[in-house]
């Protein structure tokens, strides 16, 4: 199985397909440190919400063992998790994978202790990210009618998760038991994750993907040819609103113009309960460079300005249907959240 | 003024700015011979559907120029012209200009006469698209209330026209009459017209504006930074569906769905007096390539299709206004396009 992250635990080393130069290239950085894996995380070699949380939990581990030999090991192990926790805003998971591994060592008295403990967590968080991504693709498939044609944005597969996928877990899962007929895969600017990963990862299993310019979308659900838009989540409200990447919210604006559900998939960690309403979200905007790059060029023409948000919120009304782990329910129906919210 | 296409009678050339290397360089393709003409317009040196209509009675002069000297001239020209009307299906002006230039010298008996009569034909209609630019941006510039921000789509500028720009061109004559708070463009995949286009010539003339990927246009709509959406046509029905560049639809859904007028601007000869309905357009499909430079390909990987319509159709039902030089009118309240239609 395609996996985005490889903890080696003899060399004390993360090793992180480096996404950035896929499909042409598949090279792995060797990360030896928690900077290192935030440099990782900061330059997207390794993206999607809940690989950023995976790859955060060894990254503590890398930094729990450079600490162990000193005698105030707890301080700059805290010192390390709060810059790791720092590099990207958006995502849910990354402040919750570290909340994770900081409470694992608690109650630790010696450092040797707390090593333990940091790679028991950490392993812990990755099979239950596998798990629950499995368990998703499952209940979310039972959605799917025969001879479906989604439509998804993005990357929410092996590459964005612990392995299998969000909502690539859904299609994978509906392809597996025969009742999908192929996806459209939205290129997804700017970093194009849909023409780069998805179409990518899609094409090695063998299931059929045709990839679409990102404003492509509305006029092939006008033509009849999306039955269902499936996407991830970066994090949800208690209400299930849906901080997504950007073009999510026009994708379920255009697909209830359409008749068309709109489908969410996430683990539930992703629900973030402390957040009442997708507005108090907090949007990270990143460089121009990473639009211009497209047109040849390294920085905005002189007397251009660039808007370049990350992500998007997609209010519950528009959301059909949110699938955890833990089973799903209809935000744009009014069903809360509280019975997918992680256990305390 | 910036101008796309230059008509050097004395050399028998029609300089083309080629538009494929904006904004990094200027560079100007010499095409002397109808077929030249043809090649710019379907490489997309040349592009904007009243840019290609100019450029294609330009290319009229050049095929006249070049079989004048022949017995039957009118065959070589009937020939001639039938290419140059086949390379690019979905603008109308493209047809709309070749079938003047062959009025244009139905009546006449001489060769010499045919081509005076061309030269005098060419001139006129590329006069005639400056004028109605000016006329556009007066008459649609009176819709914009005062401080507004436009979010516009592909360029429509002076480098689509004969000058001056028709959705741009109203975006120019609100400028100038101090009405604009600045403008939001597209930078509108795969071809990029936003980015290097539209945000570079809004540049030049001091006109503030900020470059978004297509897939953020909703979320800022939300925000309530958007007060009207403006674009241009390629080709309008007599009940007012618009095809516009890929994305228009999407833009028109999401401007419907947070109450933002949503105004088309073009030249009345974008309107097709044969053509009822919309789903009647032809759709021209591009190569699969032009997604996939983007990504550092020349072509899709293995295993991967490629969808690539380089139009849509936006039905009157979500045209909030449509701006020709002969006045506005409004499909979305069920205004026919019939007092807007060119004479015959």
């Amino acid at each position: 199985m395609l996996k985005p992250l490889l903890w080696k635990p003899e060399e004390g080393v993360l090793e992180v397909l480096d996404q950035r130069l896929l499909p042409a290239e598949t090279r792995w950085l060797r990360c030896d440190s928690a900077s290192a894996v935030a440099e990782a995380i900061a330059g997207m070699a390794v993206r999607g919400a809940p690989a950023i949380g995976i790859a955060a939990a060894w990254g503590a581990v890398l930094a729990i063992r450079s600490v162990a030999g000193q005698e105030d090991w707890r301080q700059g192990f805290d010192r390390q998790m709060a810059a790791l926790g720092a590099v990207r805003p958006t995502a849910v998971n990354l402040g919750w994978a570290i909340n994770r591994m900081r409470e694992s060592v608690a109650g630790v008295e010696r450092a040797e202790d707390a090593v333990s403990a940091c790679e028991a967590e950490a392993a812990r968080i990755e099979a239950a990210d596998l798990a629950a991504n499995r368990r998703i693709g499952e209940l979310g498939s039972r959605l799917l009618p025969d001879g479906v044609t989604v439509l998804t944005h993005c990357n929410t597969g092996a590459l964005a998760t612990g392995g299998h996928g969000t909502a690539l877990g859904i299609i994978r899962s509906a392809w597996e038991r025969g009742a999908l007929k192929g996806v459209i895969a939205t290129e997804t600017r700017p970093w194009l994750q849909g023409a780069r990963l998805t179409s990518w990862e899609l094409a090695e299993d063998g299931i059929p993907v045709s990839l679409i310019v990102d404003s492509a979308a509305a006029a092939l659900m006008a033509a009849g040819r999306v039955d269902a838009v499936i996407i991830g989540a970066d994090r949800i409200s208690r209400q299930g609103d849906v901080a997504n990447k950007i073009g999510s919210y026009g994708l379920a604006v255009a697909a209830r113009a359409h008749d068309i559900p709109f489908i969410v998939a996430a683990p539930s960690s992703t629900i973030d309960p402390r957040l009442a309403r997708g507005d108090d979200i907090e949007i990270e905007h990143r460089e121009a460079s990473e639009i211009w790059a497209a047109a040849g060029l390294s920085r905005a023409p002189k007397g251009v300005e660039t808007l370049n948000p990350a992500f998007d919120i997609t209010p519950a009304g528009l959301v059909s249907a949110i699938v955890t782990e833990k089973g799903i329910c209809s935000p744009a129906e009014g069903q809360g959240m509280e019975l997918l919210q992680p256990s305390a």
